[in-house]
């Protein structure tokens, strides 16, 4: 008799981002005159550049011919992606094997996928609120989970604690759903940690594009000692609006050996066997990103983006409420006025001002009484949105 | 300090396509002026049809603008996919719900993550010789491996056998090695069997396009009493030339219920937490496959492949060489000559004929002795090695 993964039963039943779709459509349906302003899920609204979008129809075309068609690709990416992605690292100052980039569908998916590298019995240490998938998919591996707290009292940033000893250890920066970001000295003491540890840290990037300020790095091998102990992932989701589009990257140093294995040498042999690779179609669109123009253009879309945040962050400084992120960071973190709870607030914006954002309490216990915005709404909309919120918050 | 998974120490070092990639190239670079003819990995030779890259530069427009542009997917598959699929299973009378279809990158990708459905305490029976993944996912999850031999004494279709308990139970028809093809009446005994004892049956359907006999079901749910035990997953990769575009469907029926749990429901919650879906792009081709246009143009591709088939089967009866295969499916499998082991004969062929196989040891150890050929090659290259072949073998 097959018995099924009962860490399933572990899960919460609902998901946070489904529910806030839910309770959208229901609003929607019992208020069809209303516009609704999306400032919710972290999904992008702004269109593929056209660097892009010549390098995917150029792509389409390789397929439609005998002579330029393209089969199984490589499982861990096509060369001139992951030569692309290590030019682009050469940008912070980090030298990179071509062999130590692998192309994903995306970081979600990516998540998900890694910690097979890891024994069943270490700990993940996940800083919560946290993007839910750092928890949920260690749930279902029945690996023990380890929450510390990141709260108002330490800025969101926590540091190492030497009380806990954490194998797995997942940091995001710039952090969703907090907005804030990690500093130089602060990653040094993680990696620091991790390396006296032996614990091996997720390094979450997807936001990295959103950094200006120089004393935050952009890749955690910017720090001294990351490459025998960090695993990176980043994506091109947020960075050039690939959330329907699909395709992301991870950097596994060669230079992570736990219990004798090279981890980066794992790996490889984990997409092997695991997958057949990316669509060539998608590959050849990402690698138009790392060109003189394709960065160009993305960088227009994510002033845009930024302007967004900039709207958002000048209405709620106007009526004096509390948040973190909105710079250098596309999220902006809340504290809910009235100490409301998150879901309260929720349900309080969409009724009285068609706002629609992330209920803090979804991501992980100490969310709740907070409230995430993103920045990657329409620019129309965000600004009336901001507007709404200065106009109902004020009381 | 974190412990690896140490069960990568349990694969083969070098996996069976990486080394015929290997040694093909050294053949290469040592034989610069010889063309080499290439009937080796399954991967396909045609262009994508038409209709499918019609669909695909239409859905790489509708990303260049923000009224069509689109972001996160649903991650089961677009609706629109989900329903196309669904009316394509109506072609066999299976009557499937949306929600019991999931698109997937590929089935090999499939393969991997469907397994963390199922308790790391169930058993995989693998009828060998069987494609690497089944065995090599399920020794990295650390799952016991059952292996049964199909071989010529049971025309390599094995029938259960009740003294073997088996939870998870891989079946693959048409078979990737040997071409065989699993009849009605033997895919009834596996079913009650599954559903008798409680197990599962992954059913690898990547093939099925291939079948023309009335006699052999295209999928499992042709089989009553499938809907209660098999989940079933297929693929466009040989269906429609997608080796290298990545796109695949899984069937989990809502009539499959383990220790209380419905799998489909499970499954359904385990893409919430584990993917993103697939690109929106890809989602859109795959969709054009099951148009009329597209059905149309992808099955004049599968008659060439067909007729390679019957090219090399030929050459085989010729030289009255042993094999199995080659009709209702694009693999054949033949038993080496003169005794050979199936490197040898790898060896053999290469510099002999500058003929590609893949060697049947890889496919397990019962798999030695035999190799596959391929039907997807180039048409005038499978003509020209046919040729070869008869005038080799013929000694």
């Amino acid at each position: 008799m097959l018995k099924p993964n009962t860490h399933y039963a572990e899960l919460k039943t609902s998901y946070l981002f489904s529910t806030v779709i839910e309770k959208t459509e229901e609003y929607k349906a019992n208020h069809p005159d209303k516009k609704i302003y999306r400032l919710g899920v972290g999904d992008v609204s702004l269109p593929l550049c056209d660097a892009v979008i010549k390098a995917l129809h150029g792509a389409v075309d390789d397929q439609a011919s005998k002579d330029t068609f393209e089969g199984y690709m490589p499982e861990c990416g096509k060369p001139f992606l992951r030569e692309a992605i290590a030019g682009y690292y050469k940008n912070f100052g980090v030298g990179l094997d071509t062999d130590e980039v692998f192309v994903s569908s995306g970081a979600c998916d990516e998540l998900a996928d890694i910690i097979d590298l890891f024994d069943l019995s270490n700990t993940a240490l996940v800083m919560e609120p946290a993007y839910p998938a750092y928890v949920e998919t260690n749930t279902l591996a029945g690996r023990e989970i380890l929450h510390i707290k990141s709260d108002e009292s330490n800025g969101f940033i926590p540091l190492p604690d030497e009380n806990i000893k954490a194998d797995i250890i997942y940091i995001c920066s710039p952090n969703n759903p907090t907005g804030v970001v990690f500093d130089r000295p602060t990653l040094k003491k993680w990696v620091d940690f991790a390396n006296s540890h032996g614990s091996v840290m997720i390094f979450d990037a997807a936001y990295e594009i959103f950094i200006e300020d120089e004393k935050f790095p952009h890749s955690i091998y910017e720090i001294e000692g990351a490459r025998s102990c960090a695993i990176e992932i980043c994506s091109l989701s947020k960075t050039a609006g690939f959330t329907g589009t699909r395709l992301g990257y991870t950097v596994v140093p060669k230079d992570i050996i736990r219990g004798g294995m090279s981890l980066n040498v794992m790996w490889t042999r984990n997409r092997l066997s695991k997958t057949n690779g990316v669509s060539y179609i998608i590959q050849k669109g990402a690698a138009a990103v790392f060109t003189p123009e394709g960065q160009a253009q993305i960088k227009d879309n994510i002033r845009v983006y930024k302007n967004n945040a900039r709207m958002i962050t000048d209405a709620l400084d106007k009526v004096g409420i509390w948040y973190t992120g909105g710079k250098n960071s596309p999220y902006i973190w809340v504290k809910c006025p009235h100490n409301m709870k998150s879901w309260e607030f929720f349900d309080y914006l969409l009724n009285r001002a068609q706002i629609i954002g992330t209920p803090g309490a979804g991501f992980g216990e100490c969310g709740e009484g907070y409230f995430r915005f993103s920045a990657f709404g329409d620019p129309e909309d965000t600004k009336e949105a901001a507007e709404r919120m200065k106009e109902l918050l004020k009381e």
